[in-house]
């Protein structure tokens, strides 16, 4: 295994640069040039093995993860990425894992232009942090606090692969090439995060489960908000392989990485031609209502309680 | 113990405001304003139990330290620090290690004005990662690659009380407490850094041992470099305890989070003249060379090969 300093200088060969990146890799800091009118984005999130991603992931999968997931809060935030670090904690040298791990990484960073500026490599169990930092015209930012009651309340994509997909690894069931991918590889919004600035009020992504998250908005635009479960996009394997109130549950899950946001009635057609244009699936799934909480509902408009609505890290 | 988002508001609602701070902790990212005309130092670094401090560290120092040494960075690189994020794994709910934890990050936190606008909490083996922005004036940051041969070689404050507790802590001998501090709870040199602008060529701080550190300044500035170990500035605690050899390798041995910087020798009184008004003790430590390498030399001018100089975290 090679040294820190010959790992760091290894990654520093493969970054692609970007113009407004003085120094990257290598000092006690990187130097980077903010774009002048713009405010600044920045989001961290924490991937540790057998809690975020299960022991057989792959180091390419590993890394791709670990700068998505952080990419879809970006997305979230209507944010267009800039910069990155990775501090990476491995349990023991590794050099043919950490390349693996760095190429998946430096995939995704390539699809969304996002340099690589600095990071930290420590000995300990698998865990990887990344910092990320994007930029949104003055006073645009998508925030969970603009809700309005009215708001037509729209779904990214499809829910519930993702989970499926992990039900069938901790079973020791086979998982189709397809579907693992949904769990490992997700694809974040970063272009339908942007589009949506001066578009949608509120927005979130779902990692943690789209009810619960919703609940987030609600409390922070002190409003209520009503969730038809049966509208909630699956994708074709979900939709043949599990139904009713056992898909909802999966759906709900989190993991899924789509953006969730609301937006006014009269937006419902520049949202359509955006979903064609972008051509992401854009589906309504519910609105903002008065009062608070979120209700899930099935068609006949009753409410329904799952069991285990979303992901918290503690407690 | 509360849950994740209890958690997140308890936290925000002890964080004191920085008037660039558009939206803090609580949404998918944190949204700030960075200042006209200046550039971002993006900084970030682990703290791992058992790795970076040791188990029996309290929660406070632990919270602290994670703060202190990504600050230290800030402070090699000249930078004004202003906001961070910090990501949190820990083992098992605990309410109460937590607060402590919080109370040592954001003690030291608003000494600095730094603002945590972000974070991530999450289960997993005790594991800190915090990454930390500041800005410059453009242009002014110090790095590593602005050595000039016939520099003077300073050092702030003093070396090896780190190495000193550590080694006591780890063969279990009784430790003073004022010693002990030394280890846990850094104070990084983020006023000198700041001052330095402008009359340093290259800066570091010194974390991984000062002859490793000063090696890689070295290498990017295309120089050499002569230390005088026995003008390794010591405090008396250290002083009196060890000599020689020995306390060459602990004054190498880095986690003393000071900064070493070079100076054209013109700089002489200006640098000494900080030295007075910002209360740091610096110290003429050596000088560039031509060539390459650092050569580390006695005062009778021989060269001293020290058995291990400096920490390595992967290799």
């Amino acid at each position: 295994m090679s040294g820190e300093f010959e790992l760091i200088s290894r990654i520093a060969a493969r970054i692609s640069p970007r113009s407004d990146v003085v120094l990257g890799i290598g000092d006690d800091g990187a130097i980077v040039r903010p774009p002048v009118g713009r405010e600044l984005v920045i989001v961290t999130d924490t991937l540790n093995r057998g809690v975020h991603f299960p022991e057989d992931t792959s180091a390419f999968d590993v890394g791709w993860k670990a700068l998505a997931v952080n990419l879809s809060d970006l997305a979230a935030m209507g944010a267009t990425p800039a910069w990155c670090t990775l501090a990476l904690s491995l349990p023991a040298p590794d050099d043919v894992w950490l390349d693996a791990c760095i190429d998946g990484f430096l995939a995704l960073a390539v699809q969304h232009d996002i340099a690589l500026v600095g990071g930290d490599t420590t000995l300990g169990p698998l865990s990887l942090t990344v910092t990320a930092c994007g930029t949104v015209a003055a006073g645009t930012a998508l925030r969970r606090d603009a809700a309005k009651v009215g708001d037509d309340i729209w779904m990214s994509g499809t829910l519930g692969d993702a989970a499926l997909a992990l039900r069938e690894v901790l079973q020791n069931k086979p998982c189709a090439d397809e579907l693992r991918s949904r769990l490992d590889r997700p694809s974040p919004r970063c272009e339908l995060g942007r589009a949506l600035a001066g578009i949608a009020h509120a927005c979130i992504d779902v990692s943690d489960g789209v009810l619960q998250d919703l609940g987030h908005v609600c409390v922070a635009s002190g409003v209520g908000a009503e969730v038809r479960l049966d509208a909630l996009p699956a994708s074709e394997v979900l939709a043949v392989q599990v139904e009713g109130a056992k898909r909802w549950r999966l759906q709900t899950a989190g993991d899924d990485y789509e953006l969730c946001f609301s937006a006014d009635p009269t937006q419902h057609s520049v949202i359509e031609a955006l979903s064609n244009s972008l051509d992401v699936a854009l589906t309504r799934i519910g609105r903002v209502v008065s009062g608070q909480g979120v209700r899930a509902i099935d068609a006949g408009g009753g409410e329904v309680q799952l069991p285990s609505s979303g992901y918290q890290h503690f407690g």
